[in-house]
């Protein structure tokens, strides 16, 4: 059993049939299906959300498709949901209100690579995985590493991040320039490869993270980071959390620029021995890794474990070579397949809390505090870097009052972060699960979101039902 | 004579008297004045452009009393043109038509500074030289350095930047949270003290560069940068700009964190060494600084000068003591103030192109050359690690020909940039002297740009005149 978002307006929406099947049709042929086993998939995303199954899926192969799509769909006020790989994590690729979802898995090429400008220009439906696979030959690499293997689009779309926003930052940054088809099926392009600009408002950056509520992107040029010439990983436990986080913050006060510094706490690393067959101590434990040159890895490596041992660190674990980097951190790279093996049958409610750092300790021992005294596990995943940390609760889907008490833990976690500076949700965004939440958050400011949606959209008719 | 905006609607403004005058007399007291000398200086900047003079002047104290501003003249329709150090290089501050000058410089607390999470909280008025000065004491620093003493809140406005973007971003990647006042008068708060966040629209992001127009700011959490164990500077001359420009890009590409790079033409040098009293050769020259650990800059430096080698360079000046630095980076500082006193009597029209990195000599030589074959002499001073360059035309204020032939270089120069993927400004903004280069540049985006301001300003109040 999942919960299920409201069809919370009462926006009588189109369905797709009569002239604008037919128009569907002429612009996508076979390209067009109302087959259930698909659409079902393209309702579903990885969350703790009910699918909501669309009414059709075209799989776009250009802009031009798009635009035409959406000039139908706006004609017929049908509503559109963009579909990249479906990976994500509050709704966003749910059919509230039904209507057509529009896959841009197809368009999937790297239109170009400047490695002179550390740029890559890519299609929607490219996922980080091909460009990183793409750039390796140029000496470059996209730092941006949500869990799954994302569509750059999506990506965009949600304002993903993941373990290097710490060094790298998030879409916010890396993302340069974009296309996108609006809501009236013109598309615009936005944004430049430059650095940085100063010409108008910032659009690029107002369509990262708005959730397909404001147009449908289609292309984006990102920027990358060359490889560095040296990698280095280190992993390491602590007796307590507030131990752990202390240490991270004073490594980052130091200006180590380290490139990843995520934490496990001790039920998760309990959870990943068991799954990933690894026999670390059960103590919250910090994942670093360092990049840079041959000499300045060296240098972060050795600041990092004088300041981490000042906070009673254990002894630490240290890799070079890719694949000892990866054995090193395989509990990290496993840790949400190994929360949700840690109770069988269970599906995880994952929080996304993103806060100050000087607060970050505390937000951790409440949410901790708070699951110990409820009736389900869950573990504890953090960017620490960022002030960033998972909370996945392993629910079981069958017993409802499990559910009904995520909730209100979530909520507590949520209360605790924002009265302390932060955000509900540091990198999975809104979609159709955390509206209440963002509200709290953002107060009169939805309102202001709310009034450039209804102007760029008066129909409503991209992605409704996500964010509001 | 300078060059006068057209005051380009047809909205008829209302005018300061009456029961307007009464209630804003109510709010400020004697802090609203009609002073013409206060009222001419509130109305002149740093450009080019003809000074526009408001109407009255309020030095605001509180966002209170903001708020109570923007209330009263959305009820009689009178223009606010929100003021920080007046420093502004396109007219931002002007009042094209008419209006209230809101001056925020009494609003100069420094709110709170969090050292643990890298976070300043400061009124709109504070100037960056004035949180710098507060930050020293906590070992941190704000590394956006426009080259005027600007306010934050005036930065935040123009998106600015400066020479240490190339390793610490501009107000872009700086601006965590906000306040502003709308155009309805209600005071919303934006953004988060967190890292990242994906709350919604990106609504900080939105009012960071929208140049007074979509709201007033009145507070801002700023991202401070550790000041680092080490600060080494260096400068070193190249035969052709080209080289130089390779070089800075050859340590871009090997992914040294340089701190600054910047470069100043043979003209600049030649400039500058008979306005600052120097003796460097007259030759398109670099000025480097490297931040880090002892090691991590002796590195960073033995890396750049061994990559500025491989193209020619002359030898190397370098500098690690406060005073010697400044020394060394002398010609850099006094730039402007050399270029002006270059051409006694001038005034200078600067222009603001960024391009993608690999085009950035292309761009230069085009320049140069443009410049070289008109009238008047001309100045180039870069950012080269953004690609973002200035080209200083010293022009006679009396010889209508050459306002008339900088303009069309101008518009050279930005579209020879815009054709290679740049955009038309990296860090002045738009204001009321580049509003044909941001159509050039981006189009269709800029009706969308103009739905949103209608959708937030339906009455056009907030600066009008700009960027529109």
């Amino acid at each position: 059993m999942r919960s299920t978002p409201d069809r919370r307006d009462n926006q009588v929406y189109g369905t797709i049939d009569g002239p604008a099947r037919e128009a569907l049709e002429t612009v996508f042929g076979d390209r067009l299906t109302f087959n259930t086993t698909v659409r079902t998939q393209h309702g579903t995303d990885m969350s703790y959300l009910e699918p909501q199954a669309p009414d059709a899926v075209a799989f776009a192969a250009s802009e031009a498709e798009i635009a035409e799509a959406v000039k139908i769909c706006a004609a017929h006020r049908i509503p559109i949901v963009p579909h990249g790989a479906g990976s994500s994590l509050e709704g966003h690729i749910l059919a509230v209100h039904g209507g057509l979802s529009l896959d841009v898995t197809l368009m999937d090429k790297v239109l170009a690579v400047s490695a002179e400008d550390f740029r890559a220009t890519v299609q929607a439906g490219v996922t980080r995985e091909a460009l990183n696979h793409e750039l390796r030959d140029h000496g470059l690499f996209f730092p941006v590493d949500p869990g799954a293997n994302a569509t750059l689009g999506g990506m965009s779309a949600t304002r993903a991040s993941g373990t290097a926003a710490v060094r790298y930052g998030t879409m916010r940054e890396n993302v340069m320039r974009m296309r996108a088809v609006l809501a009236s099926g013109e598309a615009i392009e936005v944004g430049s490869r430059a650095a940085k600009s100063s010409a108008g408002y910032d659009l690029a950056r107002l369509l990262v993270g708005s959730e397909g509520t404001l147009g449908v992107i289609t292309e984006i040029t990102l920027k990358l980071a060359p490889i560095p010439e040296k990698i280095s990983s280190a992993i390491v436990a602590f007796d307590s959390l507030s131990d752990a986080v202390d240490a991270a913050i004073a490594i980052l006060q130091a200006g180590v620029p380290i490139a990843r510094i995520e934490l496990l706490d001790e039920v998760q690393i309990r959870a990943s021995n068991a799954y990933s067959k690894l026999d670390l101590a059960e103590k919250p434990t910090l994942f670093l890794e360092f990049h840079g040159s041959e000499n300045g890895v060296a240098e972060q490596a050795e600041l990092a474990a004088a300041l981490c041992e000042e906070f009673r660190s254990g002894p630490f674990s240290w890799a070079s070579k890719t694949e000892d980097r990866n054995r090193l951190w395989k509990a990290r790279h496993d840790a949400a397949h190994a929360a949700v093996a840690y109770r069988p049958g269970c599906r995880p409610m994952v929080t996304d809390v993103c806060v100050p750092l000087s607060s970050l300790a505390d937000n951790l021992l409440h949410a901790r505090g708070l699951i110990d005294a409820s009736m389900f596990p869950a573990v504890i995943a953090g960017h620490v870097g960022d002030g960033n940390f998972h909370a996945a609760f392993l629910i079981d889907p069958d017993r409802p009052a499990e559910i009904e008490r995520a909730h209100a833990i979530n909520a507590e976690i949520v209360d605790y972060a924002l009265a302390c500076g932060g955000t509900c949700t540091g990198e999975h965004g809104i979609g159709a699960g955390k509206q209440k939440s963002l509200r709290k958050e953002a107060g009169d400011a939805v309102d202001v979101m709310a009034t450039i949606k209804r102007a760029l959209d008066p129909d409503g008719i991209l992605n409704p039902g996500k964010i509001f």
